[in-house]
């Protein structure tokens, strides 16, 4: 069953399954967590795509479960008990069951039970790669995480430091924020234009056709991963002096250091800024559906490291200037932007409402790919399961 | 689309469109605030009849403006940025409209946007009279204000003070509440009995025809207003012994002042209580929807002064007396007294099951006079456009 | 009309009639309060089956009248006004009616309405027994409260001590913990364990058939309570040893007191453990429904005493040890188990989706006899009435 009433996805050309997919996209990877935070015997509760669940690591090996008995429906979570590092076992009347397949392998307070053996939790393929936790919410076999992740993100000579944090806004409006090419606009003021010298217009006056302002990554490439590059900067003026009646109200930013020259979107939900917020580093951030109302913000900086020594010296500088300047810094005013939007697109209608301008020709790129390219819509009918 | 039930609207004689208006009548003039607090070029939030606005004083005019970009739906209020004083900038794109007509005149991030001059953000006409900030919520040409507001309130000699705040009932049980004849024995131990020496009923016992109790005015009138006048006062016995059994367990008050022998309500839903709190002023005070659930009770008392030196004392009055004892002690009954029926009439099923008495036929000629004259039901769908 | 949805009613077998009680049962006697703590002329508020309602002693004597005014809606409670202490009145209007029979006696504001004489407010009987305060929340002529309470409840020599809090889940959800077989799992760490040295298995393997479980009583019962009596404890085997893949995990408790041999639950939702937490005491607990998501957890434990000063010790008993100890530190851990199982149930498919195994026989039985035997099932309407 759809997520959005009918009667609007109807009205939506081209994109009606974005629309309807409010609760994410199913049968594709999400970075939920870091590594290091996740450690042995630790069960941590995540909720991802409106499931709760639960991710923990076994003998090293990471594992993911759906947070909920078969029995009563109670959360594993509300009080962890696990007598074996193989098993999870309900609080409640002793349900046991593996995390490794999800198998009801014992109940403690019947061991003569005919349900074990026979029922079995949901379990998630989960898999670590830079540092980061990504879990394949969805029921085939997973592709490969290269499939869904920006190229070069997981390039040998990569290194990837980063936070997570809850924004509440549905990740479709972070999504759109993050990629729209005209957003530059709440930056103006940031700490990071003066912190790190950036050359930023207040906008971009495109020109030419419309066709050239994005190239659209669906088929025939090595990786497999489906994306929007934005070609605007290219097929476009920048806009330095801000004008009202004619006259100049407003100037943009002149640094030295340019930034953000290619910019792209990649299913599932994760974009890549290259270079930023330096020269020589890449951003790739992820907007990681929690439920209708909230996502993670993934956030992440990559920097190419030629050996073990760069590597600590970056993560240096990520902790005493990136993370601040440029995650907190720059990025906190995208989080408000995001959830101002939230009222306009509550109900839906937003969708059919909205007056676009030409800048917006990127997202509406962004919005036909999530329609043609998505594995699944994810529904409520998937939560309950 | 009705904002009620058609079942419910089926089963209301005479006042199903009173029933359907808990989002008030549009196309009406409401008073918001009192002009001294809107300061040149400090926009300030307004929500009316549902709808968010901003009202700001631009070269020493009012102005008002629905709070939500035509783009992507954000309020402007989030982040007020306002680059000439004609005009307000949407802090996302920088779209920009004009506080006098709406017209999206320029977009900072694009000054060659084909949406420039195209489209308009809805405004609203605004006034200012005796003080107080008038919004026009509606669509048509605005009839003169005079037509909205109580006799007298506009006499040259009539000085208003006030004061305004919000009330988390429905606007229809505030304006019932203020004219419901009965009302007044939850005033039986109000400190301005004693601090104005009033002469209070406990309630009243209605004698002869029904009829006789109200004066209805709705045409023919030289200012066009349209009210209800409570005759109750003649058409009853004053009861100062309150009985149970035949025994009398409560008197009412027998001070020298008597106030309150004029009392009439008007649409858009504006009481008159002539004289009130003493017996040299009048108050008039308006229940304005703000949404379903809550009203501005926006109060004021006016008494007619000869001179700017007695209209020096009447303020000075005002503020050291009537204010504390009138408009909170005295009136700050009336507010939990119309929060407590907020339960009943939730579902609007309460409008079915209420069981009147002698003293709700001046609320209900009420009822049917706004269902005959209002000029318009505010729907959700005005809320959305 | 139903309170569940009749496509989720139709696809549960045996059961239909409990699913959608989630408001409780009409026409049954259920405890609300504490007969020493309602005073004279004193009302408390209670909610019961959804419905507001007002409890008060006139004269010695108890009584029940809904909390709510037939005029305008409001609640008698908002502001309390009593002139004799055979009335309540209301506060907005002076409409005051009778405890005994709730008839609209006298108006004060106008004591010639002629509502006066005509209308009731409903009135629900009430009974003390064991110092508790019994509602009869129905239409019917009230049956005698021996069929509501559990055997032995009423016996001269049973001294009964207690307390009672609200807990939010619902009333089945609590039902079904109280008389769940293998919830004693949660209970395996209980300070009651070793502050009575009580003898504890971690859960039960029932042998033989599944009719054996259980003892239910329906008909030519002398006292006409209908009830379950969990055999469990004779046709399972008690699991002292808790096993996975093989080993032992974790044990039970091997104490010296053993309790609760005898446990069943009785319309209209009230368990009574055999004995417990004493091998001289019995517990007696009621999960009454207060509105959809709440219920007062009503505990009470009974001693059989043979003279007045036995009861002394047994009360001084009570406060000193039995309320700290197993009222609160062993239920508590049976509230938050309810508390747990509410997401699951929220939208009613829980009933559907969950995976029973062999000791939720019992609850079956118990959700077959509610739906068998129940005097009606409380909606919404009744709410509203």
């Amino acid at each position: 069953m759809a997520n959005v009433k009918e009667e609007i996805l109807k009205k939506v050309k081209g994109w009606a399954g974005y629309v309807d997919a409010k609760l994410g996209f199913r049968n594709h990877w999400y970075p939920v967590a870091f590594g290091k935070d996740i450690d042995e015997g630790q069960p941590q509760k995540i909720k991802l795509l409106g499931e709760d669940l639960l991710v923990s690591r076994v003998n090293g090996k990471l594992f993911c479960i759906k947070d909920r008995c078969l029995h009563r429906g109670v959360s594993f979570s509300v009080k962890i008990e696990s007598y074996t590092p193989e098993t999870i076992t309900c609080w409640y009347h002793g349900w046991t069951y593996r995390w490794e397949d999800g198998l009801l392998s014992d109940i403690i307070t019947n061991p003569e039970s005919i349900q074990i053996g026979k029922q079995r939790v949901k379990v998630y393929p989960v898999q670590e790669a830079k540092g980061c936790v990504f879990i394949f919410l969805g029921d085939i076999d997973p592709p490969p995480l290269v499939t869904d992740v920006p190229p070069t993100f997981l390039d040998d000579d990569m290194v990837i430091c980063g936070q997570n944090k809850i924004v509440h806004s549905n990740w479709r409006l972070a999504a759109e924020n993050g990629f729209d090419p005209a957003h530059i606009f709440i930056h103006k003021d940031s700490v990071l234009i003066k912190g790190n010298d950036l050359a930023l217009p207040l906008g971009f006056a495109p020109k030419g056709d419309a066709k050239m302002r994005t190239r659209i990554v669906e088929d025939d490439e090595e990786q497999g991963a489906k994306g929007v590059f934005d070609l605007l900067a290219e097929a476009s003026v920048p806009v330095f002096e801000g004008k009202i009646d004619g006259k100049v109200v407003r100037t943009g930013n002149f640094g030295h250091n340019r930034v953000a020259n290619n910019i792209s979107i990649w299913l599932p939900g994760v974009l890549r800024v290259q270079p930023f917020p330096d020269p020589a580093t890449t951003q790739f951030e992820w907007y990681v559906p929690v439920d209708e109302n909230s996502h993670y913000y993934f956030q992440t900086i990559g920097k190419r490291c030629a050996s073990p020594a760069e590597e600590q010296v970056y993560m240096e500088e990520f902790n005493t200037k990136w993370r601040a300047m440029a995650l907190d810094g720059f990025n906190n005013d995208d989080v408000w932007a995001r959830e101002a939007m939230v009222g306009f697109y509550a109900d839906d209608e937003g969708w059919l409402k909205e007056i676009l301008f030409e800048a917006d020709s990127a997202i509406v790129d962004w919005r036909k790919l999530c329609s043609k390219h998505n594995r699944g819509v994810q529904t409520q009918e998937h939560i309950k399961a």
